[in-house]
């Protein structure tokens, strides 16, 4: 009798970001004629830049002939991007990477979740309060998350809370953890982490032979200089962290699909018996046989973004949207809310009035403003009395969003 | 501290395909000019169809523009594909199949790889004997395949042989099982199993409750009538089958990426205390979980290859393979070889000459004659001497191997 992963059936069955569609597509059920603005789940609004266009326009064109025709590529990804991300995300911040530390993939929701793979379920595993709801979900799904409780957590899993009254600067656990997961710039606060602030959980982590688990996915959108944009700017973080890139909100690549994620060479975990084991030789496995490898044009498409002017096309990408950050932070503050974030990350994390829940405030913007947002408390416990405003929007879009907000 | 998963030590560090790579990288060192011809790995070397570039050229437009820019779509695919794919895959053969039963992907390799995460690792698993080495190195991550044995097989998998002596029909397992890989057409020996034949295994699966997990990859490439195309063909397979299919060979999207597994929705797996649960929904919260969906020009161009013009040049470019396999069959045939396979296959599974190991017989291949085959023993202990031929090659290299082998 074929049984089934057990973890499958202790998570609930539909994704946060479903939920929120379902709900989405009720009001317009009822009123077809709403003007609703979508600033819930972080897809972004603007095209592709053109260096992609073009890079993905000259690739097709390849795959049309014989000669140029390119079948399966490294499953790792191809050299010219692997090079390309070595040397403009990482070496111009005086950061040393290898082409064999990188590994190229169709997205970092994959990265994120398929990570696990390589690690024991036994590990004790911690995540920041509110997160990503992958991690959360992967784990559980794994058997590293333990049992469901009551509030909505899980048994096993360490909440490092962000919230208010620490600044949404998580405490170190007092418990021993082995595996973090760090998301910074923060999704959903669009919070950050100071280097010095970091750097204690990189110390932490050396201290406990952990492994940092480190999500950058919204580097790019960093303002302040005291802000890192890489974990390996902090010493010794090649030693224990592995660090998630996208180019999904950098550059506008949600619905075309790439990322990458960095495993050092001298990056180990152990056996039970305590021999060290190199992560990026178990990476390597796992990604060679379970993946085959991004799309050649869609890794053209991609290293585009390196080149002078897809550099500048995707630097004024962001700034439209780090404006449009500004815009909804002005907006809010001014009709006398508190919000967080929207500085370093096209996220602003905004208190719903009066005590109210988060879905209960969901509910009401939807309803009486017609903004989508994405109610907090689906990012974890931590997250209950926030919502979540993305900058991702059109210009227009935002400013009208706003408008009703006053 | 952070532990590894053990499992990932105990099976081989490398790949077969890498190790095939590395011997013909070291050849082309050593013998600059050497001209070899590659007819190992089962790449394709046909360029993509024209339908499908078209219609990569339209939507990567569309991308450039912000009225018409997709960013995330649906984790499962698009409605365009999935309509198309029941339409033109399976309503054809009067098979009913709904939308919601086809979860597109990024390839075949990640949906057999990535099964496994919604069945328990409690599952007895059988695999045929020689074959894909993913279904095994996957088990072997998750823990199901038990220890390597010293023959190199795994001491908690049972191993379906196929050989001549059973003329490549596997008998059904005396002990239980309840996870069963089947691929057919075959890889690697290209031989089929009639609708007979498969009922067999249907009705084993209905009776203990088995799941069948079928690799059709090459379903595009039968050419007999009484072989089934899709495992749903036969009576009661909805209730025991996920099929994996794949655009990778069939046109020539292994560097493009696109491929759909379907799991029905009257497919039941169980709990522990025997509780059937509709797997269709576990797959579809792992796959909207770990997964982001398949690049939204490359789910275009698969949509293209069921338009009356990209229906057509497929089944050219799966005729101009055909005739390759026809010419290798003829070729080794008058070579004196014992040959299989390559009638509803592109691959011809070739025994070995004086009881040569598959190795030794790969070596003298590649350095004799300087053609890339792959060892039969790559895909398990029952392809010990044996080779295989891949027909995705170019027509004047078959023809020039074929001159090479008399």
């Amino acid at each position: 009798m074929s049984l089934i992963n057990e973890n499958f059936i202790k998570i609930p069955s539909s994704y946060l970001f479903s939920e929120i569609a379902r709900r989405v597509n009720q009001l317009q059920q009822e009123q077809p004629d709403a003007a609703i603005i979508r600033m819930g789940i972080g897809d972004v609004s603007l095209p592709l830049p053109e260096a992609s266009v073009e890079a993905m326009l000259r690739a097709t064109e390849e795959q049309r002939h014989r000669e140029t025709f390119r079948g399966y590529g490294p499953e790792q990804g191809y050299d010219f991007l692997r090079k390309a991300i070595c040397e403009n995300d990482y070496h111009t911040r005086g950061i040393q990477l290898e082409m064999d530390e990188v590994f190229v993939s169709d997205g970092s929701k994959s990265d994120t979740g398929n990570i696990g793979d390589i690690f024991s379920t036994a590990n004790k595993v911690a995540i920041t309060d509110p997160g990503y709801p992958v991690y959360v979900d992967t784990n559980a799904m794994a058997g590293r998350a333990g049992e469901p409780t009551e509030t909505g957590t899980w048994s096993n899993l360490v909440y490092l809370k962000a919230n208010e009254s620490n600044g949404f600067v998580p405490a170190l656990p007092t418990e021993k953890v082995d595996l973090i997961y760090l998301c910074y710039p923060n999704n959903p606060t669009g919070t950050t982490l100071t280097r010095d602030q970091l750097k204690k959980w990189v110390d932490y982590a050396r201290e406990h032979k952990s492994i940092l688990l480190f999500d950058a996915a919204y580097e790019a959108f960093i303002t302040e200089p005291d802000v890192p944009h890489s974990i390996y700017e902090i010493e010794g973080a090649r030693e224990v962290a592995i660090e998630f890139r996208s180019f999904s909100k950098t550059a506008g690549f949600t619905g075309t699909r790439c990322a990458y994620t960095i495993v050092p060479r001298n990056l180990m975990a152990y056996t039970k018996n305590g021999d060290a084991i190199a992560l990026n030789r178990l990476w390597n496995r796992r990604h060679t046989t379970k993946f085959n490898g991004t799309s050649y044009i869609v890794q053209r498409a991609a290293e585009a973004t390196y080149s002078p002017e897809g550099k500048a096309q995707v630097r004024a990408m962001i700034n439209y949207y780090m404006e449009n950050a500004r815009i909804i932070r002005e907006g809010l503050s001014k009709a006398g809310y508190t919000i967080y974030g929207g500085i370093n990350a096209p996220y602003i994390w905004a208190k719903a009035p009066q005590g109210m829940s988060s879905w209960n405030y969901f509910d009401y913007l939807l309803k009486e403003k017609k903004l989508v947002t994405t109610p907090g408390a689906g990012f974890g416990a931590s997250g209950e009395g926030f919502v979540r405003f993305s900058a991702f929007g059109q210009r227009e879009d935002t400013l009208e969003a706003m408008k009703r907000m006053e």
